[in-house]
């Protein structure tokens, strides 16, 4: 996937831009330290997959950044001790390990709030300005990301009875930012059509994507992961595994596949870049 | 000031409209208990004086519950063990001691965030809107509220070494939103004139406030403001009063009023209840 490596290039040496305007701080190294420790940049990658524009577009890298700090934020504040309580993230030490918890904290909320700021400061109309506004906003908060957040500690207490329940957490969790990924890159186009499919698209990659996780948590080692496949089992979260098996869960991912394979040629246009990432996050597991 | 009264009393009704359509979960909860944990509701009251809009109008507030939420959750997130580890506020049981951290944390975050949903479903013009997520968005992140939580964890170690850096922490910390509250009641009538006047008001405002408290913290006790008046003391937090001892505190207090009075009757309108709460709050020390 040689765009998707570009992509990431050019991301990744955006990060400076975005934070040229942050006034200097520890939270503001906190938040460089977060949004520069990697990952996979797969939701930003997903609006550029669907913007139609050029890699070097900076509406489309702002916007993509908007998107990754929400993601930021989110990890940030989920590897607090009150929470998953994790030292290490993308192989190396998370936020609140590097500074302190206050920092980590503070970091995570300005995240937050800078995503809306750069939304503010994009070239477009401002009527699609609101939409983005609020496609983030609904995506990740109490209805979308932090709702999932919500049944992922409820599924530490074994509120969890029936896979639809993990199916759930998954979609909430993954799958909102994940469906605000396609829709904002899609507004980036200045298009309007197909919100309700690419919502549901999007809510269904965030469904597989976490499955590949829990499968890849239970087969795989640090080094392919970057954090600790114990982690989970520390802390006594059911995953897809204890419900299927591994094999039958293998089975599932390319069953879900098919689906979004199938859901991505339905649309009334052709998505060609979005096509080939969802075949290389499908290739996570050969 | 009964009219503050009554708007106090109808922004409190107004939170069953604004959490109606967040879905139910323990976030949820917790997101209302802090939100009708009460408070003076200055800065939402702030957004109404200046909007020339009645007391019931809903895009009013709308728009000042937004700015509500997110000083709630900057609240929600300053008590927490990691920052000024606060087990009561206002009276009562502070959001994590109530809940639990996580809840806590993930409320703070969904308050923030659904502050900017609010603003995104207003009954504006769009670029309107897109003006007012522009003025929450610098007032309380990184260069605006959240640098003056920064300046003030710096404060608990020593960095203080001036007045006017506490000066400085007291107008991001406090300030900031308030300069928020009066640029959107005024951006609520659809004026956008007096910005950098209006901004230079609330800072000011925002630092005699914290001033205030100091003075209140070190003179009165439990009951007249809500919180325990040795969380500053135990924080080992540098106050005013050490840098001017109490009487010259009351004067600078003075001080400032009155250039608060003159710099709002030099405004090329008469904001007669803007005056009002001014007074009201200077009275807040006789």
């Amino acid at each position: 996937m040689q765009v998707f490596n570009e992509f990431v290039n050019v991301f990744n040496a955006h990060s400076d831009t975005i934070l040229s305007g942050v006034a200097d701080s520890d939270v503001k190294d906190a938040m460089r330290y977060a949004l520069e420790a990697g990952g996979k940049r797969l939701r930003p990658y997903l609006v550029f997959a669907m913007s139609s524009q050029t890699l070097q577009n900076e509406n489309m890298l702002n916007l993509a950044y908007a998107l990754e700090m929400v993601h930021t934020y989110s990890l940030v504040h989920d590897d607090l001790p009150a929470m998953d309580n994790d030292d290490y993230r993308r192989g190396q030490l998370t936020t609140h390990k590097r500074f302190d918890e206050a920092t980590a904290i503070l970091a995570g909320d300005a995240l937050l709030t800078q995503a809306f700021y750069v939304i503010s400061t994009l070239a477009l109309n401002h009527e699609d300005l609101v939409r983005a506004i609020h496609i983030l906003s609904t995506s990740s908060g109490a209805n979308g990301m932090i709702l999932g957040q919500v049944l992922d500690i409820q599924n530490d207490t074994k509120h969890t009875n029936q896979i639809e329940d993990l199916y759930r957490l998954y979609e909430y969790k993954t799958g909102c930012l994940f469906s605000a990924a396609l829709r904002l890159g899609n507004l980036l186009n200045q298009k309007h059509e197909n919100e309700a499919q690419l919502d549901q698209i999007g809510k269904k990659l965030g469904i597989v994507f976490q499955i590949q996780d829990d499968y890849l948590e239970r087969t795989s080692t640090f080094d392919v992961i970057g954090k600790s496949n114990q982690s989970d089992l520390d802390n006594h979260k059911k995953t897809v595994i204890e419900f299927l098996g591994i094999d039958a869960t293998k089975l599932k991912i390319n069953e879900l596949y098919a689906e979004l394979n199938r859901d991505i040629m339905l649309l009334n246009e052709t998505y060609p870049l979005l096509m080939d990432i969802v075949h290389w996050m499908k290739d996570r597991i050969k």
